[in-house]
């Protein structure tokens, strides 16, 4: 039988709200057994930005990740939002080590393609070295990673953070039984984005690819529901989205994926 | 008999001047053996803290790290200096880890204690926790740190970098016979600081009490020559002041310290 481990992201507003972000990490620390905590960015990055003069450059709509946009996400997320939550979850008890992509070649990524539009340093992950992450856990530690990820060429590269916790999710499945937690502000996939409890408790592929067609799914939903079926496809055992009460065991309240 | 263990410690300037540090970075991955680096900061977070509005808070003609300053200087050592680093030895086959001194409990330092002076973010080390590194080299990888440390109550904080080799260097001399590189812009301490040709090629105990007596030793170099003889009486088996060279073997001109 597998050993069980728990990737979990936890998403930007959650981050940029204080007081909730301490609760999650108190209760991410207290959490027996294997985990792997995956951080997003929040709004830092952008204020940090803005006061040092950087302008968001868009092409054709979409936003570019210029050598400047890396060089802040990368202070930011692998910088201090990470090693202020490692050191927050140290002080907790929780033996926690700071990653991103590069670490320990990690993660590797390539920049992605360039074809009508080249998006800059974005990364889009080729391969997530288990055989580390098992070691770092079979040593007691707890991987913390940021998305910023490398090419192995000396490239930092920009990455969705949903996407790097279900690679993570999807790889560590070969060794472990693997649950991909999403953690964000709400507490799941609401049936109707005004009503915080319109929670839908079982969303399953074919309603899923039913809501995407009518475009009723909320832009920021989409990379969480695409890779969460992905990586049930892949053999991730459970992908749930919900709010940080979903650490909680007890916790009846959240939307499960299933195929 | 004892494995071999090389720490080397980067200068400020160093990182500062783009064709050094890839030099720099080039030498170090093609070190073989155990390795572990340790860098300063560059003016990078100077120039970063001048954009944001952060201006130098002095007290008593002392800097004080505020909980803006360790904002910054977390997001550029441990963030993109440090990443950076990583990504360009991964880059050039070295299997870099990079740390903070709160990841996985690597270094356990306490907030300096007020006295006349409250310099506010700064860390004094207590411990370094030589087990982890040992696991980390054992598992092939190098380990990369930046100068933040983490009290283990939450608190990141500021350390000097020499002050981190130093006592990495003390740590790791009880499993590995230990080298302390002290690798900066000059070929060593100089007889007469104009004069770069000038490399004193052993500084023994007795001089160096001497010369800071005299007050003829520039300020920069105190740290460097403090915690090096500190290392020494500490068992670390060998402490060398250079350039980029001393990673070679071949290299003759740098200084030695002895006792």
């Amino acid at each position: 039988m597998k050993n069980k481990l728990k990737v979990i992201k936890i998403g930007g507003k959650l981050i940029d709200d204080e007081a909730r972000l301490g609760k999650f990490l108190t209760a991410f620390a207290r959490l027996k057994g294997n985990k792997i905590l995956i951080h997003g960015g929040g709004s830092m990055a952008s204020r940090i930005s803005l006061k040092l003069g950087i302008k968001p450059q868009m092409i054709m709509g979409r936003r570019i990740t210029t050598s400047a946009d890396i060089e802040v996400v990368t202070m930011v997320y692998a910088g201090w939002i990470n090693k202020q939550i490692v050191a927050r979850l140290q002080q907790h008890g929780c033996n926690a080590i700071g990653l991103s992509g590069a670490d320990a070649n990690a993660i590797v990524a390539c920049r992605r393609p360039v074809t009508e539009i080249d998006y800059g340093f974005v990364g889009d992950i080729e391969k997530v070295n288990a055989n580390l992450l098992q070691t770092l856990l079979h040593n007691g530690l707890t991987p913390v990673f940021s998305a910023i990820t490398s090419d192995g060429n000396g490239e930092l590269l920009n990455t969705n953070s949903d996407t790097v916790a279900a690679e993570i999710a999807v790889a560590m499945s070969k060794v472990y039984e693997t649950r991909l937690l999403y953690c964000f502000e709400k507490k799941g996939v609401l049936q109707d984005s005004e009503d915080s409890l319109s929670v839908i408790p079982q969303l399953d592929f074919a309603s899923y690819r039913h809501a995407v067609e009518e475009g009723v799914i909320h832009n920021g939903m989409l990379p969480k529901l695409h890779t969460g079926f992905t990586a049930l496809k892949r053999k991730v055992s459970e992908v749930i989205i919900g709010d940080d009460t979903i650490l909680d065991e007890e916790t009846k309240i959240f939307t499960r994926l299933i195929l």
